[in-house]
């Protein structure tokens, strides 16, 4: 994957981590029609790439997403739609495409969150698979207070902090900052400032590197299937899997780098690419 | 729904919001199957009634309810019981049907509890959309301890706290307070004393007064499907329950207010109607 | 269940208490071939015998038990199979079986871990009703480093901690210590030193003597139903359990005993088999 910036998305590649920046800081990055498109093809982009091993989304501007807004509402209310058709509801549904897309995705995904973390903005968060936030940052979920419903994020708050708090946030039209994101676990980080978000990003993006790409992928796989099936039928799949990876290149190569007292390529390469010193 | 006062639940209509009060403090508000139908009355009578917006759940004089207790269990082991009937697993179900009902509610049910909170009133707790309690109430498990077992609750138990917790709560007959409560998921709020309990009561009524009463009941609807059946599934009928709210009355007068830079009808009705000077 | 140590796996009975402690310091107690069975027997022994209703499982030597390890991969890497059969998945999936053995027996299960708990360790972590650790023990998933996975053990951590954090842990191999473990719910008790650690397993396992034994199972047997199938259904079954529990033996002694205000039989039997003054 390349630097494809468009006017919404701003997309850099730094070696096996491809930076997405939402780029609409004069809405302060709300989600509209052509900023989920781009979302949806990047990440489509992703899942198919495998030099990219991590994604860092994050908002221009200072805030990360800060949801549809009441002006859009009010555009898709006045929408005609063909007889048969409801393209309220396919607009709303392809959101919720997105959020199974990074949800879902091979590789790593890190939201850095700053500013309004609202609405969809809010469900994005809540697929990352690690979320760094500033601790003065803006959750949301204000849809109820204008009429309208958390449709496509809801069941992702709920897969995300658990039933009990995301029925609370849901009939409270529930606000509350990075700390409490914390607490809740919809966030795995708080942090106070710019430079103790990049230096967590860094720190993460470390770690993660220091990860064989194919077996974090798989490991992925595995944890998102619970729930889903029966779990005798996840463990025996993950048998499978475990034997696959085990006669695969990534096995051979950090049994032999563990033997040898080394880093294992995928290692150096991810250190060299993000430019870190020090991954551990 | 007017005032209905039975012996044993009393009910207090303010507006949106329907106080019902546990009244049998002379018994720590045990819970009997003379309460267990009124509480099964009341919550059906919620359901259907769209004027009450929220319902505050407490116990009268100092403690939520205290569950079952020893000698209802022995009038219980007496009983005689016709063949091929189980009175005794009829009536046991029939308190998983109380939980489930107020589990489901469309409108918001807010708990309050302060002092005993143990077995069916731990139940309850676990299955309000918002638990405010106060720092030494008194939480447990105290089932098994007498030779029962917490049959109803423990399933709830574990969609509140998660299987961790609850297992451990479980095979130790837990007992702790409501700081932990708090810090265990199971409450949403922890508060030190009679005043703070009623300010944190009136501030969340508030909150929920400003969400739409058909778009909280929806969303709530949408979150307590999430696990029963597959994820695309619900993002699929969330999608047109999204269309159905935007082209519903709740979204024009939620967007027309926003543009017009005042509160929805239903934030100022609920206002006036719970007392509150200020909802925000 | 008599003593009965293996070379790998000791077994202490101390009345209704076994105490299991994995004996290969030398190896930090790393999970091999030869501990894996002796385990699997030890807690299919238990699962058949009433008389012990609470296993203490920990770690000789300062380590609970290290996981696999790079060496053990190395020689499982260079085996020959027969055609048709995968002895690696078969290996993979028979620790798979021993988490689902000890997660569902019928006794509550104790693990005291301080030191390594990675791998297969900290899946054993994640199947314990009641997880007490040292502040300073070393939690892993160093799998993907090494180039496999945590295939057996993933799907654990997800029901334990939920998928939010365990996907981070996933995918960044994460490192974390006993104080962390407990922030994030795997452990229920973080003690600071050996004399904290004893003290907090001696009053667990008297709050555990405090519960029937027979109400305890039913209890762990109808919360490790939920989430498999649905709600109403394990409502159904649980009051079933209720009743037959409330016509049993234990209720009878349990509602007796607090009518004359004494411990029930189970209590006092507890207490004194394990050297307990005070069970309360």
């Amino acid at each position: 994957m390349q630097n494809t910036d468009s006017s919404v998305l701003l997309a850099r590649r730094a070696g096996a981590v491809l930076h997405l920046t939402i780029n609409r800081p004069e809405a302060r990055n709300a989600m509209n029609g052509e900023l989920l498109e781009e979302l949806i093809a990047a990440f489509e982009a992703v899942a198919a790439c495998a030099e990219v091993r991590a994604v860092v989304l994050r908002g221009a501007g200072g805030n990360f997403c800060a949801g549809g807004d009441a002006k859009d509402f009010a555009l898709l209310r006045r929408q005609d739609a063909a007889p048969g058709t409801d393209p309220v509801a396919a607009f709303n549904r392809r959101f919720g495409a997105l959020l199974e897309l990074v949800n879902g995705v091979p590789q790593a995904v890190v939201v850095v969150a700053e500013g309004a973390v609202l609405g969809g903005g809010f469900g994005l968060a809540c697929v990352a698979d690690v979320a760094i936030v500033r601790n003065d940052a803006n959750f949301g979920l204000p849809e109820t207070s204008l009429g309208v419903i958390p449709a496509q994020i809801a069941p992702f708050v709920v897969q995300r902090i658990g039933l009990s708090q995301a029925r609370r946030l849901g009939v409270c039209g529930g606000r509350f900052d990075g700390a409490e994101a914390y607490r809740l676990g919809l966030a795995h980080y708080v942090e106070y400032g710019e430079a103790a978000l990049a230096a967590r990003e860094a720190q993460v993006l470390g770690q993660i590197m220091r990860c064989a790409p194919g077996a974090n992928a798989v490991t992925k796989q595995i944890m998102l299937a619970v729930g889903g099936e029966p779990l005798g039928q996840v463990l025996d799949r993950a048998a499978t899997l475990f034997s696959a990876a085990l006669c695969g290149p990534e096995a051979a190569e950090g049994t032999q780098a563990f033997m040898e007292k080394r880093l294992p390529q995928w290692a150096v390469a991810g250190n060299v690419e993000t430019g870190e010193a020090d991954v551990r």
